[in-house]
């Protein structure tokens, strides 16, 4: 494991998994379980070319590293101090060589990028809709939750121009927004080819979903099992355990 | 419980609800769990206009005329048997001063209806695209489970004209062609307001999937908790038998 330099407020947490390590500042947004839940549902191919689009941390990369045999992950984030956490979170995990962190904004990809490049793309995009009621909307934590500096519009259509024909698009959202998710990405000829629900518990309703849209992708799809979170108040289903690897 | 004439192959089967009964022939199409569940999730309001489309032998307006407090339903049925024989068990039950049995074609259903003259439309339609596999598809049997007759398509087309503005479409279908259903619907400004999976088991894939869709409606949707079907082999969950009506 290597030294890195922690700025005031950074922390160095443990991601349980290969001995893997994540540094986050608690003032920012820290990432969630929809994002652990994104790393277990996508299924990646051996020498991927792996995209993270708004990658925060750089938590999504991260665990892929470890949980799929892709080549390569380049992380695009658009917040210097974010984007600088992220890097030194793959120095400090030594895997200079097999993620990249790239300073830069959604709407704009296909600058940093070539276009029909990537195997994959994934994404935990901001989830509420514009800025309404926000009081800072310019703070780190209002752009990670909410639309203030791209829309879903935005990231399905920058994630199809960046995708190979056939390239899956893996991403998580919250249910409530499931119809002009998929009206989004099939405007875009991403299809959706599966989706999983989220159920905090299994007689209530789900808070996220997961879904993987193929590039040019034939009009059917699966949907898989529920995944529900905890069998009993504060214990996780053993399903939870597993995709966080204990 | 009036008196009426059966042909042969029919009988007559108990609804075991309120005493309704329901015709049926053994070599046509009987009615599925599938109409039975749909009829547990549409939220129909007091005297409200009702049409469902292909109703086959009439079991969702029967049950929902005991079900909810609708003041008359209107049922479109292209079959001149299945309509025949539902305008029978319609008479059977005595039910004729408040369901209306319509021989006719879904896809030319504004010759028989005026337009936004519903609160709200039902529909089971046919789950399966076009006639592949089908060894006859002139069969009561095919008519009623392929899209041989009818494409999803003119049935949502259909739907959108004849409910009122902020009416609503209830409609069963299969998750596999979840997708597309949302961009029909989305095509006609049905917009999916409520959706229910159902799961055989709890740790299993879904296959049915209940929806409603609001005439105009403003794009936010709710996504139930998972209905369960067997909570062992061969033993309902209390929610179905609830549903069911024991």
């Amino acid at each position: 494991m290597k030294e890195v330099s922690l700025k005031p407020d950074e922390r160095v947490d443990d991601l349980e998994r290969n001995g893997l390590k994540i540094i986050q500042d608690k003032n920012r947004f820290c990432f969630g379980m929809d994002a652990v839940l994104l790393t277990g549902f996508v299924k990646i191919k051996e020498d991927a070319l792996v995209l993270d689009m708004g990658t925060g941390t750089g938590i999504i990369p991260i665990l892929l590293s470890a949980k799929t045999k892709a080549k390569s992950f380049k992380a695009l984030e658009i917040q210097k101090d974010s984007a600088d956490m992220a890097r030194r979170s793959v120095a400090l995990n030594e895997l200079d060589d097999k993620i990249e962190i790239i300073e830069g904004d959604i709407k704009t990809a296909t600058d940093y990028f070539d276009k029909a490049s990537f195997d994959a793309v994934t994404c935990n995009p901001p989830y509420m809709i514009g800025e309404h009621g926000l009081k800072n909307p310019d703070s780190a934590m209002a752009i990670a939750r909410h639309e203030v500096l791209c829309t879903f519009d935005d990231v399905a259509r920058n994630a199809a121009s960046l995708l190979k024909p056939g390239g899956s698009f893996f991403l998580v959202h919250r249910p409530f927004r499931l119809a002009e998710i998929f009206e989004t990405l099939m405007k875009y000829r991403l299809e959706p080819k599966r989706m999983q629900l989220v159920y905090p518990f299994v007689d209530k309703e789900p808070n996220m979903v997961l879904i993987e849209a193929v590039r040019g992708g034939k009009s059917r799809m699966t949907v898989e099992k529920p995944l529900v979170i905890y069998k009993a108040p504060g214990v996780y289903t053993d399903e939870i355990y597993e995709i966080y690897g204990y």
